[in-house]
């Protein structure tokens, strides 16, 4: 529990740029942005949701994970918690209410890490969750 | 948002062994115990507190970092907000109240992220927080 990195005008631009980008993320759920999405992510980032299952590596199979999400018509809208900038490192730490297009869904209590290029886009992400997190609605 | 990978028999067990490592740390620290907190970590272990500042390797330098902590005669109360297993890395959402002697202190709402080795002895473990998840008592 020492200090943290951001005590240096370069380590605030660091975590400026980690921030914005998991702002960018939390937006394109919010505003169904497929494109936006996508363009969060480096063309070589890996995707890992729920850590423990096998990685999406790879903008188009990213976009796989994005189109399987959506592909029964369900809506998303997360609500941040809190957002943590540690150096190029994010966490993420939110809900994420799905709605089924039918009626009913759930709620997600959901913790993402994230890590943050110099372009400021996502390298690597892994969300954390179990069956623990999520409610029925 | 796929499956999680508690779904087996072996899976569960492996986030059964996940989960008692993250509840063995939070309980040395509720209990002010250095050895159990010691005994967590494999020997070998890498600590990092928080994301952005250098890593503690090894056993050896994970008691200087508890040392440390406890050199001003602080004490520290946990509460464990979640605690999430998927696989073999944990995640540890929880507040930490930290109390200085001669009064006052501080309230810190961290994310650990852990990984649990087959000894169900933590690999490696990073703590998430800025300035932000600080609160002065």
């Amino acid at each position: 529990m020492g200090q943290t990195s951001g005590q240096t005008a370069s380590g605030q631009a660091v975590e400026a740029r980690t921030r914005r980008a998991l702002e960018r993320y939390v937006r394109a759920w919010a505003e169904n942005d497929r494109d936006a999405f996508l363009d969060v992510f480096a063309e070589d980032a890996e995707w890992i949701d729920p850590v423990g299952t096998p990685p999406y590596r790879g903008r188009e199979q990213i976009a796989r994970f994005w189109d399987d999400a959506h592909a029964s018509g369900a809506t998303f809208e997360p609500t941040v918690h809190r957002i943590v900038a540690c150096g190029d490192e994010g966490l993420l730490v939110f809900r994420m209410i799905v709605r089924d297009p039918g009626g009913g869904g759930m709620a997600l209590e959901a913790c993402d890490v994230m890590q943050v290029g110099e372009d400021g886009r996502i390298r690597s992400g892994k969300a954390y969750w179990d069956h623990g997190c999520v409610t029925r609605l």
